[in-house]
């Protein structure tokens, strides 16, 4: 058995009963699909309503950076190529100063992207997937009150008749998000591990209107980030010429929305520490008090399983903060990984849930602790001409070395090496770096015999460790 | 103003409104005396039954060592001495090899000492002192169902009638313990840090009979240990001749509670590791299986105020593990604590909320910290030759250089520098120590002019730090 359109075809034992699904956001919505390619039929519960129904209003909507780990996923049910079609490649990061100076820093290797794609449209594309499926029963507006453990049932609350129902469940899947219900159940549970933890700072959507017939006011392909050490805002484009922002800023402080009271205040503020951006968000004062300060948690839990009963997926189980651009892309590998499980197990789920547990859990702490480390590199450190120059020594020594240093931020967004490993090996690498940089001064200090010399001894070293 | 007896007196604004408890175990019974002492009305509800009537069953019991934190605390409400009478000092540590041979490690200076006493005594007579005040209202098998954070109330239920009721409060103390239902509340707010992490170890109590005529089997006035690298037992001294043992053992693994499945078992099991104390052990078998295994967990959480309306105190703002015996000695310290800020603020609630919590928080952190560090000295590293000679040595080192070097476990236990101090002064220790241990093979070889010499630099450059 070796994929998944072979196992499928297997009538797995207990394929007869359905699945539970709590959660149809894209996580739980691409779970969906992966399930019923295996041959089970899928009952999904979603609180909110139908998203293809509602006109307008798109609810959160940080903008999602596809990559890798998140194209794999969606290759593995067959939609990568029709989203990327409405995705918008971005190959590096371009850093808007003070004075509205740019500087620009690739990704990885020329044509290695990342791409903007709408979280609403995605979702909807999935959804439209999931219910062409035969096997998969969707029910929107259904709002998970409590989870049953030990008598196997979920309490559900339609939140347009408020009428609620008690539902039996075999087999249930939590993919219900940062603030899972189905969580909230197995934190009751004895010995259970858990921790949610908010950064200090919030966020704010915000908006750069197009520019004329539909260009962007600023390059198109790339992420924009205004760093200004203890905050930051970037803009990522969308299909229509505009961009949407997001705001990163303290909740109290100098610099905080606590500081800023009103329209007056934000726009004096935004004219004197991002003037490029300022012309070309007519909306400021309105966005900025119509929309609501989000929060940035990281949630980490263990177990993820309950028995053979019940599984944690994505959000549910380890929630991030944004700044890697991998909490989808965590989630959707959370799928790809079930695949393999259930390709290679079948419907023996006490060992799918066991090891797909054991196996993912390092990874998702991992790229927890890359998520928050990588806050600080966006706001602060990509504005150091150090960092950017240690960057560029890196790709050569990348160049020099090929196989042996793949930068870190390349082995999370454009290479399938699990978290964990990549954040070990991103380690080693930064020790090497921190021996050499106090060496360089400008790029072709890099050919100097001494640097040479000891990247060559660090080199081999590297080699022994891995 | 410079003590609560002063401040007492004053008519504290808004004093004639009742404060309301929650809890009334050993923190909320103390605390609800120091409230009273400053002229405040408080009204108690307390989960469990009177324990002063209830017979037999004592519920929960590892034993308390009261150290010089708690005994501030009692001094402070006028009980330390009638305690100190049922308490039974213990001057050091007694570790028990697999041959039953003993070393022995004094905690601190001559006559210093923890003392063992009863949990359930310790509260009967808070509860008899609580009970005599007549500002205070106590009400026993209240269950708390809920706690309404926005409309200022709790909804309690009779656990003997099953009666429900909704009361009103206008300050609520949460001293109900690590599983607080007013934390959980707090927990449901914006952007609320929480964590709860457990060992992978659970705890049986166990018991050592008396000798003849009330005799102890083991040397009375120490606190006995059997480290055995992955797990241990400790037993603490009773006044009627009996020992009360606490076995610390993993739940999982070649020696665990999932391993030991019958008496016989068990029995084999504890001749082979704790020859010495199984023959006073006669209860064993029985003990094992009909006491509960209990589990060990760290609760973190902040903020513990919510505004000026909501504190939580003692075990359910930091609920701690209990191998450095100071669960109950810091709760005790949040109510000196909490007595100084009232003294000093009066009914200035706001100011009295945040003080503690910022105050206290680094605090109760570290004490985590060191109570995870203790197990893993108490179960390991105590039989280790190595580490009793270090031991030795640093007590040299506190006698020569006096008032400069005061061991760490003497800093948390022998004196009141804030936990946050006392964990920071320990690090530079250690890091001192790791230089000097390889020049020492023996006591004497401390007087050597090499150490000697590395000494007199090392403590020059930790007076400049301090």
């Amino acid at each position: 058995m070796s994929d998944a359109a072979t196992s499928a075809i297997i009538p797995a034992e207990g394929a007869t009963e359905p699945l539970t699904l709590m959660g149809a956001g894209l996580v739980g919505s691409l779970l969906a699909l992966y399930l019923a390619r295996h041959g089970h039929s899928v009952d999904m519960f979603e609180r909110r309503a139908d998203p293809r129904l509602a006109s307008g209003l798109e609810g959160r909507s940080i903008n999602l950076a596809l990559s890798d780990r998140g194209w794999r996923a969606l290759d593995g049910v067959g939609i990568g190529d029709e989203v990327r079609q409405v995705g918008i490649p971005m190959y590096g990061r371009t850093m808007h100063d003070q004075h509205g100076q740019l500087t620009h820093q690739p990704y990885g290797q020329e044509n290695q992207a990342i791409y903007s794609v709408s979280r609403a449209g995605l979702n909807r594309k999935l959804l439209d997937l999931v219910e062409a499926e035969p096997g998969i029963k969707l029910h929107f507006n259904q709002q998970c009150l409590n989870v049953d453990l030990r008598h196997h049932t979920i309490q559900l609350r339609d939140v347009t008749t408020a009428q609620e129902q008690v539902r039996p469940f075999r087999r249930l899947f939590g993919t219900d998000g940062a603030y899972s219900a189905v969580r909230g159940a197995m934190q009751k549970t004895d010995r259970y591990n858990y921790s949610q933890s908010y950064l200090e700072y919030g966020y704010k959507e915000l908006h750069i209107a197009p520019g004329p017939n539909g260009t962007w006011q600023f390059e198109k392909h790339a992420l924009h980030i205004w760093p200004r050490g203890q905050y930051m805002m970037i803009a990522l484009p969308n299909l229509d010429g505009s961009f949407t922002c997001t705001l990163f800023f303290p909740y109290e402080g100098p610099h905080s929305f606590a500081a800023l009271q009103t329209p007056a205040q934000v726009q004096a503020f935004f004219e004197e520490v991002f003037p490029d951006a300022v012309p070309f968000m007519p909306e400021l004062g309105t966005d900025f008090f119509s929309n609501p300060t989000g929060s940035l948690v990281t949630v980490r839990c263990f177990p993820w399983a309950f028995n053979d009963e019940v599984l944690l997926i994505g959000d549910a189980s380890h929630a991030i903060v944004p700044f890697y651009g991998q909490g989808m892309n965590a989630g959707f590998e959370d799928c790809s990984v079930l695949n393999s499980l259930l390709t290679q197990y079948g419907s023996d789920w006490h060992a799918v849930f066991q090891l797909f547990q054991t196996q993912r859990k390092p990874d998702a702490d991992a790229m927890a602790d890359l998520a928050i480390y990588n806050f600080e590199e966006m706001r602060d450190r990509v504005a150091d001409p150090r960092f950017l120059l240690q960057k560029k020594i890196e790709s050569k020594i990348s160049a020099q070395y090929p196989g042996q240093w793949l930068p870190l931020y390349s082995q999370v967004t454009f290479s399938h090496t699990p978290y964990a490993e990549a954040l070990a090996n991103g380690r080693r690498q930064e020790q090497i770096m921190s021996g050499l940089m106090p060496y360089i001064q400008k790029e072709s200090d890099y050919e100097q015999n001494q640097v040479q010399e000891l990247l060559r001894e660090a080199m081999s070293k590297l080699h022994q460790q891995i």
